[in-house]
């Protein structure tokens, strides 16, 4: 029996402090804020350790949020989880992604097959130490089934897309664990953040069987056949611990909306792309699929880690001036966009572990009107 | 009869100083370096005033190639066009590309069909004040018409790009100006590299009869109706006049490569790369097809100047950490990578009156063995 | 008779959306936020049209001070002024400077000499098209004239320090203009803040007598030998009007501070730092001065126009990666900060008409204990 | 008995490969191209990883210089040093500074106290995996020692500047020692750059026995207590192997400059600028003194690792758009070109183990005509 129907809406934002877009939804009865499970963004900032667009974000979305919750902002982050990804490169646009879930008594229409479900699940708080280490892999798998629990999923095959966020470290944290006589994985903010992204995602495929579970803190950032297909993830300086959001189809869901996915081999990987859209049925843009209709694609990218794509050097990591995370943003935003037919993508930087070295999950949300 | 013969070379590159790839090739004999007429090549600096990368590339090949033409470094460049671009942002992939040219007797194989062909002119030296303004217009329209004769192509419709490499405002050039008492287009070094490359496009417009002659100053960066389908210009420190090389197909070519373009009419428009991958008889990467081999892909792109793409909001032209010519590099450097399935391909920035705003030219050249 | 006090509060910032400083001093009772009458901060961002920092303390401080004021969040910034200047590039550290105003029947102690004043006044919303022109100038100086008389000071000479914020353009407001026939000064974001910078200040100088009134639009960011010596203009997306704080001292002022300044005649002017520092009676960091002690500098910087300082060429203007205004506050602020002993100094970028071209005014508040 | 002397010149660019300046010297023999030592520069890159221009200036000096000197391009390096510091952020101008050294019979004039005297000295080539660690701090010191004895220094107290140029890691050099089985310090190449200057500098500290030699791979980057007060440390991508350059005063010497120095405790520390412009004689800018000329200011800059400066925060360490070596250079350039009166100094980048953790060495030569 169908128990639960979970909604999607992408939103365009005109800055990191836009919520009008939100709020007409709410206003207009089109979105139910107690509904409201988890909001996903891209947002203008750089992507890096000071790109303050994204709790700029957050905390508007809060403020305008709270009076329809009955909560004070502060407390609208525990109810609601967002994840901000900065860094709209190149043609990628900034937006929301508003998902929301609610139990119901039996669907309007019966949809047939597997529908869009989510789950969430969160992490306790991480010691300054413990970031791009075994406890985070081990906290974040452990969240992750919570999160496919939460979901109504049981079989891993069904979970096509899992967002984390995850922590970072800063000087002060940093300073906060030699205090304590403890050395960090990396003294540097920026290091940090893919350490913390690539056990969080270590963690994601240990939870889903895609990896054994004896990891070291030594295979971080080094051992890179080691990898999920699904995971996605993001650090930000804003949080001390892991928060995971699994999306997946479920025959509990009566959803409008399913998801599919593939996994990009490299940054110019057209073909996965292709096959992600189709998974869903849906074609390269403009090429309509009557009954389908495209949602969102949410998809990793990042500078291939040997320093070329198939077989041609990159100058990604090697580039002073812009920071190879918002390089890659910006060239597999160009795919995707391109092949979907729209810059209001979310393609976040940094796939550490999330696919194969230089490559990434990309998972596509459609509406389906059969 | 065929009575000339055009090679096309894609060499990569380890730097911006590296020659050893063209040595190793004349060393071997496949490449006569007396029959090198242009070299166009993607470097790897920022792309804008300051890209020392594009002059120190030239400065090497010079020097490389002077003993092989017995004459000084500095005369090299009289004899060979050099146009590089610079900017490998995201997976661009640094190469340059040799273009050769030598008489023939007759082809040892008869080609069917045109084949290419290409042809070079110069303009004379601008003053600053000329430069983004009717008399660089003009002035390149000249040249458009006697770089066709030079290729040996009378009609407009068998030319398929447009090289053009022009001038940028210095502070020192807009002093020099104001001292004669006039005022440039602008006072802004890297607002001045729009003016060049826009009036240079619009003179290869105007050659080819793609708009009407009669244009004003005040046209350059405003008339964006006004553009040409196949003009590619850069701007450069290192010179005070444009140089033209024009690449079409020719009956009086014997030459084993061919080019045909499409343009993009936004900087996500896979339709139209997809189009000119097939207009010279090629697919989408990894679809190989029998006896046609790609060589490069050579594009231009830019941030559209209405803040939008296909309607979603983008970031380029408001962000002060990255000029939206890299921006665009990276994002159309993605996508065309993508499909052609490398990212040695020739994606060039700032492409004002080179296609329609926010788009660009795209002409791909292949090898065709039957 | 001294009737009024101004107190002013330099606090240090962990980030933009860091309100707690500001919240200790007004818990403890140390500053009573009914008389909070401006707060002038710098703030982490880039400085540049996509600096959102900017607006993001502010929205922090307004939903901070709202319960505080029993006002709605968005009411605050009518009642208190906010400048935020965006960079804090170098050794420049992120604070706050939180100047308050009250009426006082008699002081406590009878302070000998002017003491420092504070006035407020805004102009008009601007449409797109007036920025940088002669409306926005003469509209600013009317301004200037009323925040002087709200100061209680009529001599332009007790003028010493006058704070501007002002509108930029962006692409919908270039659009907005378009659209009604209207060409804006420039298409470019990042030059229209110059523009809007450079007539604000034109509009001061003119106010204070500094040059005459009879300006042109063509004189905006080409007549630099006009300007004025105690300017200082923010642009930022955030307002389409100017807001104007004149600091200067009164003899009606019973504040325990007081202010004076000089005129930096180019980036290096080290003798002008000093001299500002002496005017009001301090010296060379770390040399103190008995019954003086220094609360904050505030200066302007900028990249000299000609692309020299003191005869050798700088860099700053033909850098396509890093924007002048952000080289100029780090050179300037690592100067000021070395003299003054601390990077917690207001230096803020893009000094069009403020003070001589590549210079720009600086002012400095002590504390005066005798 | 005096037997040498030593000639500094400083010779403003236009450009990474503008060598007039120096050829015209030579014309006019004010230059002696066989006595020409060492030539450090400041060159206009980014200074980072993908700094062009270093290695451009040095490839346009080698072409300049090599019919002078009646040897091919390629061995002008092996005889003369070329230490190109890539960075001219803010207020500081690209030049080079040319050191020259001739025996000499007796000096025409006989000058009092010890004057300045340089040498030389290499290490050889590193492993990739070498670099960062005891083997580059042993071999290093080794040099130091080599080097001072070619200057006829035996006193360390007389040393007063020591300039190495050493290499960085690659994506290539990282993979290269990976197939040998061998894991490099790091495997970032702008991180390596770090390492590689740390290690240089314990090596001069161990030479000039500031330190105890006993030093161990993980006191690099981590132990910034030991530090030399003299050491300049600058990676480049065109070397793998260190070259050392000693400058001090010696009683050999019948040089018209001398050398002196000082030690900055942090990026704002303008009393240890004083002070090193003190011990040569000289004042701030523009006081005057009769009989000495200021010739350059060599200093090294760095954001302070603990992220403070003085107490106050700063951010050059969380800003992903901006490298923090860029941020530091522009603020103590600024500083050092307020105090000495220009912005022609060579204030160079990652002072790691240069100076106490934030601050770096700071000396002055000038010409004495007493």
């Amino acid at each position: 029996m169908r128990t639960r129907s979970v909604g999607v809406f992408k939103i365009a934002t005109t800055g990191p402090g836009d919520v009008s877009g939100l709020m007409a939804r709410i206003g207009s009865g089109a979105i139910d804020p107690r509904e409201i499970l988890a909001i996903l963004g891209k947002t203008e900032g750089n992507g890096g350790v000071n790109d303050f667009t994204r709790e700029y974000a957050v905390s508007a979305l809060c403020a305008a949020l709270a009076p329809h919750l009955d909560l004070p902002p502060r407390e609208v982050e525990q109810r609601i989880a967002f994840v901000m990804s900065g860094g709209t490169e190149g043609v990628l646009s900034p937006h929301i992604t508003v998902f929301t879930r609610r139990a119901i008594d039996s669907p309007p229409v019966r949809p047939s097959g597997k529908r869009l479900s989510i789950g969430m699940a969160q992490t306790r708080d991480f010691l300054p130490e413990e970031l791009g280490r075994s406890a985070q892999i081990t906290e974040t798998a452990t969240a992750v089934k919570a999160a496919m629990a939460d979901a109504g999923i049981s079989d891993p095959a069904d979970i096509h897309f899992v967002q984390i966020k995850c922590p970072l470290l800063t000087s002060d944290r940093v300073e906060a664990a030699a205090a304590r006589g403890n050395k960090t994985a990396t003294t540097s903010a920026y290091a940090s953040m893919a350490y913390s992204r690539g056990a969080s995602a270590l963690g994601v495929a240990v939870a889903l069987g895609e990896i054994a579970a004896d990891l070291h803190d030594e295979d971080v950032l080094r051992r890179y056949d080691l990898f999920s297909s699904v995971a996605s993830t993001s650090s930000g300086i804003e949080l001390m611990h892991n928060v995971v959001i699994v999306l997946g189809n479920s025959a509990a869901s009566a959803s409008e909306f399913a998801i599919g996915h593939a996994v990009m081999n490299d940054a110019i990987d057209s073909a996965a792309v292709v096959a992600a859209l189709q998974s869903i049925g849906l074609r390269i843009a403009p090429q309509a699929t009557e009954g389908r209709e495209l949602i969102n694609v949410f998809a990793k990218a990042e500078a291939s880690p040997d320093g070329t794509v198939r077989g041609c050097r990159h100058t990604m990591l090697e580039d002073t001036d812009i920071s190879s995370t918002r390089h890659a943003r910006a060239a597999v935003g160009g795919l995707i966009a391109g092949l979907a037919g729209t810059g209001a993508v979310y393609v976040s930087g940094g796939a550490e572990h999330q696919g194969p070295a230089g490559g990434g999950p990309v998972a596509v949300i459609a509406r389906l009107s059969d």
